[in-house]
């Protein structure tokens, strides 16, 4: 499993009238985290875009469990359980301290500019191998959590 | 089952540096088809609220196949398929013409202002057993659409 | 005086903790009414992006008078008092009934797609000019409020 | 002058179609650095809440320079530069490096839970007239930047 951590601290422009967290806005939050492991694996998402590789969202699902306040100090874990083939499940925890609010997952595939589904970049394949492959031998982590 | 359709013209400010719809922001317009919905069934959300029944997320998931850009004119469908029990459930289709954009799904449950779990209030329940038996008798929707 | 209103129900996800809409939540309906206009003028915001004229803002001001709440009907009324050279400056006004809730403006100036200023495109101003000097003929507003 | 330095790194959500970040998303990054200057001057905003003092936004301007893209490493600095009366008046500028993207300013006025203006609370403006004070001692900001 890759996985790394992002933290985030709750802006009050992401709280509802209900006083917590808006449930659209744990999307981006997902989106901080996926986007930290990517490049902590040495990808950064923006070369990839640069490079005209993009990564849309396929599906989410989100399970709401306890909301999240305005000011909270949050950890969003974002993990890649399996080697991805042609499509790129990531898995999403939202915690504050060891409280668990929030689970999530979404799904990837790359795309070229005109908006065609591609198959990941060779780079990629490689570099999503080879951290798994580290992972292995090394009973850790590849991203540097 | 029980429906609605909102009319929704794609904000600039719902775009992302892909060109089209930033994920996430599909999950307030499914809440405009939602509120609406209960809006025609005689139960505004804004006075469940008042009256201290909160409606929460519990959980939320989308399916994205075909993009939407600014300008675009939307159709959000919402539907309440089955007779609710303890938590509601309502599906989604996001229409740009005959086109299906996205699909998704709402989960909720009633809280109260103390963020405790209560069943749903009585004139909800009535309220949504009428409209489905009106349904099956007319063999069509009761909400106005 | 160019003008235009639209019409707007304010979405839960655009409130915050207080209760109220967020303060950053009127630029997005500033700019409904902004793009409402151009394309009243018959200059719809898309072809002009299409055509390659961006018309990013430069500045913009907002005055809070009075807050506006989830499922509001909000009227935004967008101004074109004088004639642009420029820059073009458009102002807003964010009304419940008669209640003006919130006072703004915006300042924009067009741009090509390596982001350089440039001058207005002939047919837009052609077009404003037409629709001032309509406006001063008629007595009336151009744009079809 | 009281001032604060607050470290952003831009989210991908906060882009729009024209592949910078979306105008009024500056809005939120100058309450999280207002937020920071209040939590080093010792008045977190969550407690002033929680005891009955909101803070609204009464005014907000901004101008923008240079765009911000996807990922920049911003920083946003919020400054006290006079000792508020009942009015509190906060500029910002964004960063990016040395380079200016973005200056604004908001005004606010303390407000209670019935929405009625109130004068600022005793212990706010002790805090802030003794963080002045020290200001002038030092010749150093009394914020930790």
């Amino acid at each position: 499993m890759l996985k790394t951590e992002a933290k985030i601290r709750v802006r009050f422009s992401e709280t509802d009238a209900m006083g917590v967290v808006y449930h659209a806005n744990y999307l981006p939050w997902f989106e901080v985290a996926r986007t930290q492991l990517l490049a902590e694996l040495g990808m950064p998402y923006r070369e990839l875009q640069d490079n005209g590789f993009l990564l849309p969202v396929l599906e989410v699902s989100v399970k709401y469990r306890v909301p999240a306040h305005f000011g909270d100090d949050i950890v969003v874990r974002a993990m890649m359980k399996e080697m991805p083939r042609v499509k790129i499940k990531i898995e999403y925890e939202v915690l504050r301290g060891d409280e668990v609010l929030t689970t999530g997952m979404t799904l990837h595939a790359f795309m070229n500019r005109d908006s065609q589904a591609i198959r990941p970049p060779k780079f990629f394949t490689e570099t999503i191998e080879k951290a798994f492959r580290d992972n292995a031998a090394n009973g850790t982590v590849a991203a540097n959590v």
